[in-house]
């Protein structure tokens, strides 16, 4: 029989798929189970986007252009021009989702042993991509007592080898919610050209910023022109998940055109959530309003009450909807399973992501765990009650 | 500024996207340009597919599971059934169209540098998914004289190193048309057990056979439960190009895993792309027998007519909607693009693939070209007569 591929061996099983068997089990015994776990939004996608598909006057639902439907690429860069970013239409390609634009970024700017750095903890997926396509991830440690703020310069300078050819960073930040500051950026700006290195930015989370806090997007610091690619996607924006669009974005032409070479040998996005995401673009500013207004209390709900409970700390996040917290136990990996396997109160229980999945540094991440907020204010508040209740009687606590 | 990667920068251009520039000229000059170059059908998409989009009744567009929509799965597993293909759930999963299908089975069965055979002339792309995933192709090389049935077993036994770990088919074939017998898979199947390989079979041209022929699928071998993986899709059974939506199937439970461990880091297949693809499975018989009788017919005026003319010669291809044809010029690169350039028959004119393209051994294919027969009889008629007319004067013939 033949053996499978050595990477495919190697491939971690990420550590919150290692729990679903447990929430698989608890919602079989009758328990519920409040899911702080995923990055789902509960949140409707626009109704427009709907109606596109309610109207479908299509014949043949053909492949798309490469680099996607020319109607939405040309109205992408207005959107992108609203917000700041002035690009042209041969600056951007359409992709299947902000993770195919990551993996064609590392097919295009790096070969099989380069080395990318990238601060952690971070999403697991990342490793995914770089795993597929040879790339070597380089962790840079950030702290949950700096609030994972991005590591002095010379921090990340020690990390640069010949291998190196990125830095690559999300912004707001999966899974921590941080939000990189101008200054940071600046920082990173003057490492990159000194260093000869791309930055790659993942900003899919740029519409949830809290506080008045500025998002400073890798395409709007000039002098980078060469060096910046942004990673981009309508999935959280709109809460179109499933439709699996996203964006690379770069005033690198030689960036664009070796993406695309790549890119047309899948030939082409998916169409139907194409139209869907192009009509989205037309979806009205109260929709942001009250999206943002409803994470934003939820956030402040969900921090406050978390820091609350003793032997409990977490960050004030500034974006996205997760934060990292650090909990009073001595291995989340457990204690996520043993609250799906061992607890429940009053017949219900949560599930969250263990940190050690957002880290390759082994031993990282054992007190911490990812909570999304992707549950309205009283489920919110009930799961963190038996949060609550669950550490008190943890066996294991630290 | 920093450099593309030595793989991007390796990765080809397809001569048939080398010409389209070309194309664009023509139609700027007011020539009408007959496309016998692309696998796009005009045949329509079933209607109960885009009328599933126009009912559709979702809050929010979700990711599905990695593996795809669950009650898909389960109908095409009675798809495959009914077609003789018995296989379980586990045995199948949905993926971003059979190019991501190929992508997953080059991943989880080969390493970076392992090779993997592939009969030429072969679809391009396959070389555009090996570039990503680092795997070898290395050609085993079909000739037009023999109507590019498979090479003798010893033929391919040569080709065999230590770090050969599959062969991949695509049956019936796309570029030539041809279907493989029994016994040509018969001996696949011994070289594969007797070499511990991989068979990779791409059958997404499943229901284009003619003349009776029968279809052999991989999935129907004795014996190679281990070592069969096919690859499968909706873009030409249903006309859904621009869906995105494949299948990756094999009783091999240790590839499904494995692909689904890198399937999981994109998330999912696209969600609209399923639901429009689960209710193309009640597309009508009556469906299937009419756009078969139409390619049917069309192969055999396409034959027929291209055989006539001096100097032409092709095969009878017994499947999918392509052949590949002889031409008596000297290049094809050259012929194809001065058809579209100095050439044009009472302001018409052709675009064809130059089969260079579709060889990987150099200076193979320099002769023929592939035409694609997805235009109606009439259109077929005219473009025929034109590129009869252009050999004709065409100043460098052989």
């Amino acid at each position: 029989m033949p053996n499978i591929s050595d990477r495919g061996t190697q491939m971690p099983s990420s550590p919150i798929r290692r729990l679903v068997p447990f929430a698989e089990e608890a919602k079989n015994k009758g328990v519920k189970v409040y899911h702080l776990n995923i990055g789902q939004p509960d949140i409707k996608t626009p109704k427009v986007a709907i109606e596109a598909m309610h109207r479908l006057d299509l014949n043949v639902v053909e492949y798309s252009h490469s680099a996607g439907i020319e109607s939405y690429r040309k109205k992408l860069v207005k959107y992108y021009h609203n917000i700041g970013i002035h690009i042209d239409i041969s600056q951007l390609m359409v992709t299947t989702g902000g993770s195919e634009a990551i993996s064609l970024a590392f097919l295009s700017c790096l070969d099989m042993g380069d080395e990318v750095i990238v601060p952690e903890p971070f999403y697991a997926n990342y490793y995914g991509f770089a795993s597929s396509t040879g790339v070597r991830v380089i962790p840079l440690t950030s702290d949950l007592d700096s609030d994972f703020a991005l590591p002095a310069f010379s921090e990340i300078e020690k990390l640069i080898t010949p291998r190196t050819k990125a830095i690559f960073i999300c912004n707001p930040n999966n899974p921590t919610g941080y939000l990189y500051t101008r200054e940071e950026l600046e920082q990173l700006k003057e490492l990159v050209i000194k260093h000869n290195l791309y930055l790659l930015s993942d900003e899919v989370y740029r519409e949830f910023c809290y506080d008045q806090a500025e998002h400073v997007s890798v395409m709007e610091l000039e002098g980078l022109e060469e060096h910046a690619v942004m990673i981009d996607s309508v999935s959280k924006r709109y809460s179109e998940c499933g439709l699996r669009i996203g964006m690379l974005v770069t005033r690198n032409h030689r960036i664009i055109e070796t993406a695309l070479k790549f890119a047309q040998a899948r030939l082409s996005p998916p169409s139907l959530g194409q139209i869907a995401a192009e009509a989205s673009l037309e979806t009205p500013n109260s929709y942001f309003r009250e999206v943002n207004a409803e994470y934003n209390a939820r956030r402040n709900f969900l921090v406050e009450r978390l820091n609350r409970i003793p032997g409990v700390r977490t960050p004030m996040p500034k974006g996205a909807f997760y934060t990292v917290a650090k909990l009073p136990v001595n291995d989340t990996d457990k204690f996520c399973q043993w609250i799906l396997s061992d607890f429940d109160h009053e017949g219900e229980t949560v599930m969250m992501a263990p940190a050690s999945g957002f880290y390759i540094t082994p031993g990282k991440g054992k007190q911490e765990v990812r909570i999304a907020y992707v549950l309205n204010i009283p489920d919110l508040a009930r799961a963190i009650d038996i949060l609550e209740k669950a550490l008190e009687v943890y066996p294991d606590r630290r």
